[in-house]
């Protein structure tokens, strides 16, 4: 088992790493000394792995579960209150716990509801996917998507632990792996070279789900947005960086109606778009830009997705939150291994879109 | 004009009292360099202050109005929606602020929907009724109803400035006024005998709404109030004690549907059962809660309601989120001036309520 030490103002926590934790969850919830337990997750996840949860959490305290429907087209202010309802129904109170048992999307939402549930509780992240475990796990981020955009409702709130049991990976489709992976190459290429290269040499072994490789990227993974976070907890300026290939990618996920691809496929698109977007200012040569198009591709994610509309990632891009008064913010590589924010001239952000395929 | 410094962690805010102030709303949100300006009030607001509203931050930044339906029943989550649907549509960002222009529950309303607008924007409260002036706009609790209890769902988050107009009191139904000097009352009870026994003796020049007897109300009750939120600013320990009057105050509320009497109404009951609980207990002798009673009557609020059920009493009061694993929390008068949290034998809570007229 790893632990990764998350070092944040006044909340510091730890993340757990290894096989079979969800059997040993009592013990990571038992310091919080809750009156009582609330396990959310959706029906996809409950027959997997919520009676292991749930009977790993009764012998600290009063245990329920709360199960919501899965798919990011639950993630919005209904499903909040779907959660918030099953909290009010098990009778709740400010000392109890909420355990957020799923993926991201579910973690986002859960998340969400614990931190306005009585103006906040505290919550036990248990990632069940890849990406979540990577990433969407490590931060305080929470929220909900609006028709208008992604996660434009939310709230910071941390975790008191975050407990990623490797072993549930097993039962995930290869296509929520590769997209989890996408993540992984970000964390590299955005603040740590070694970490990258390390991860694209592992990616046969990564993709084979050997326990060693993932719990090493996991851990790396965690490290690396960890300090990050911690250095800029309410986003203001360093965290941003983490944004890398993520404008691009939210812009395909809108284009697409959150439905055509998953979030980290269009982030490994976006690290490509974000890629030629940097060569194209003259930040890195063609031999990083093929870098980072290698990794994306070995890693079985999409390098380009042809016959999205100029115009329309024009308009989702400004509608994004990080867009201020209509101008947009992008992180670019200055080089593998560190990301720069830049805000580019729209001619040759629609270069950049037109070289990848993108027509009107 | 009076300003009060409000002391918090970090994020330090000024309340600024005076007549005529919504005139000059534009001085007091410009420090913020707002990127746009978003005034959100209640249909009943609008047609008297928010012309003049976004008129005076017209200059400052691109200024858009955003009107809900008035009254308690819209204090709940679809009315969040509205407001943030609002935010959207009028394009704010990151760096824009919102203005809410309204009495105690729109405050709750648009700050709760500033709390969660892309994870928290800032927000600048103009509290238009005396209640929310001397209570609601200090402190940075915002949230909304749920149907099994008031305040459910919520967050932490100060407003960036308060601008208290005192002239809009004039516009005010007496019974309103009333209601917020229950709230005055009892942060003299609570913290500081000199401020009651100066209320108690203003209350005819606070009823006639007399320009100096308010601004002096509104200044002293936000000190304490400050003062207390500053020292605990989670809710953690001396902040319940704001709470006195209110447990008895929020069932009064749960049993008669929200509806029949206001929460300020609520509340002056609330403090003279607390007050009879205190003698009940042994902490305060029969002249202090004649005081009590006294100065609530003289308020023209409710001393007794009587006829509500002793046991729909106990089930609301456990259902308050300050209750604990069923337990209630009380807080009681250990003299006029000084609060105290104590939990009571349920016996001499009924007491305590029969001798006021609950039954059952």
């Amino acid at each position: 088992m790893r632990k990764i030490a998350v070092q944040l103002a006044g909340r510091p926590y730890d993340i757990h790493i290894g096989p079979g934790l969800i059997g040993r969850l009592g013990e990571f919830v038992a310091p919080l000394a809750p009156t009582s337990i609330h396990v959310v997750c959706t029906d996809v996840v409950a027959p997997l792995y919520a009676a292991a949860a749930v009977a790993a959490c009764a012998p600290v305290a009063p245990s329920h579960l709360c199960t919501i429907a899965d798919g990011e087209a639950t993630k919005n202010l209904a499903a909040v209150a779907r959660v918030l309802d099953g909290l009010v129904a098990q009778r709740a109170d400010r000392r109890s716990v909420l355990v957020a048992l799923g993926g991201g999307v579910l973690g986002d939402i859960a998340g969400f509801a614990a931190s306005v549930y009585m103006r906040g509780i505290r919550f036990v992240q248990v990632p069940t996917t890849l990406l979540a475990q990577v990433d969407s796990s490590v931060g305080g981020k929470t929220g909900v998507n609006h028709p208008a955009g992604k996660n434009l409702i939310g709230s910071f709130h941390q975790p008191s632990v975050v407990v990623s049991d490797t072993a549930v990976l097993a039962t995930l489709p290869l296509r929520e792996v590769r997209a989890g992976l996408a993540e992984v190459l970000k964390h590299g290429l955005l603040a740590d070279r070694a970490y990258f290269e390390r991860s694209v040499a592992d990616l046969p072994r990564l993709l084979a789900l050997d326990p060693d490789a993932l719990a090493l990227a996991i851990a790396g993974s965690c490290e690396i947005k960890a300090a990050v976070v911690g250095r800029d907890e309410r986003e203001n300026g360093e965290r941003a960086l983490l944004n890398l290939g993520h404008t691009f990618g939210h812009a395909i996920e809108a284009l697409t109606g959150f439905e055509r691809w998953l979030h980290g496929e269009a982030v490994g698109c976006g690290l490509c778009l974000a890629a030629d977007l940097s060569l194209r200012v003259g930040l890195i040569g063609p031999a990083a830009l093929g870098a980072v198009q290698d990794a994306v591709a070995r890693a079985g994610l999409p390098m380009r997705i042809p016959g999205l509309p100029v115009e329309g990632a024009f308009a989702a891009m400004r509608t994004d939150k990080k867009a201020h008064a209509g101008r947009i913010d992008f992180v670019l590589l200055e080089r593998i291994g560190q990301a720069v924010r830049r805000q580019v001239e729209d001619a040759q952000v629609e270069a950049t879109l037109r070289e990848n395929g993108y027509t009107g």
